[in-house]
């Protein structure tokens, strides 16, 4: 079964409330920007955008079974904040509910709310569309949203180091692949 | 051969530059009070304390060769600063070169610089006085200087914590290590 962008949207629409359903389309809508701009597969980008948050509010009893039961998913996320898991958890469950068969796709969806090392194009647009799009009210959004105009990686970049000042100034713990994101964005930029 | 304490500090006097030995001295005196405060092993954090920077003035090529060749050595490093090198390069060539044959003041060394996951009540010591010693100066070190007296967990976290926030100001890598030592503890400061 192929995965239409309309059945996409259905399926998503049953499955989030409607504040999160309308930040899934300004998702979408960033992320198409973004492919156009940076050359990623605007279906893919569009498709993943729409599916991203597609396990947001699953039960987090259920999502912990995920985690522990399927081997593709990373065990250490248990050890960070169940905010971390959709991604990963959606990403699998679209495959075995939804009939998603697009690996791209589920990897843009699975690394989409931490980033990892050696992220490609469709993954920073998933990454980057769901950091900036027009509903979102970060301290310092509105310089990645000017760098995101002008360069994927460096906006990535802004994205990852602002989000792990934000959590560190919380006190909260930071998912290695956040920090393996910055780091290899730093690499990447430093050899532009 | 034991590696006594004077046969330590003549080793390391005939390696440091006159600088590099007195913030040796210093670290020392810290680590033996530490030491003491918090209950770890005063003789093995005397030890660690004194050979800590055995390795810092080493050749750069000479250190990538000792951690491409040595199966202890984490190959990541050479993706890092060589400003981490020291320490890891330091605890194998004080084993071969020096017949240091104490595992944990060997594993204190490696690990004074980064911090990792899971240190132990030695490496925590020699980790915080490095950082702490008295003639250290960087912005914040007075709180970790208050808090080292009170509670060694919470003094490292603020350690680690200023470390990551430094380097990412300065728009450099940070070691994963580093950020390990960080979820770790305030994972233990959660439990406690």
């Amino acid at each position: 079964m192929k995965l239409d962008r309309d059945m996409a949207l259905e399926l998503v629409k049953a499955k989030l409330k409607k504040e999160r359903f309308e930040h899934t389309i300004r998702v979408t809508d960033t992320a198409v920007k973004l492919a156009e701009m940076y050359g990623a597969d605007v279906e893919k980008a569009e498709r993943a955008a729409i599916l991203h948050d597609y396990a947001k509010y699953r039960n987090r009893e259920e999502m912990k079974r995920w985690i522990k039961s399927d081997p593709r998913l990373p065990k250490d996320l248990l050890h960070y904040h169940h905010e971390l898991w959709h991604g990963p958890v959606g990403a699998v469950i679209l495959e075995k509910e939804a009939g998603l068969d697009d690996a791209e796709v589920a990897g843009a969806i699975a690394c989409h709310t931490t980033g990892k090392a050696n992220m490609n194009v469709l993954d920073k647009v998933i990454f980057l569309a769901d950091y900036i799009e027009p509903g979102r009210k970060f301290p310092g959004i509105d310089e990645v949203r000017g760098t995101a105009k002008e360069d994927l990686d460096k906006a990535c970049l802004q994205a990852a180091h602002n989000t792990i000042f934000f959590l560190m100034s919380k006190g909260q713990k930071v998912y290695p692949d956040t920090l393996h994101n910055y780091n290899h964005l730093i690499n990447i930029i430093t050899h532009k």
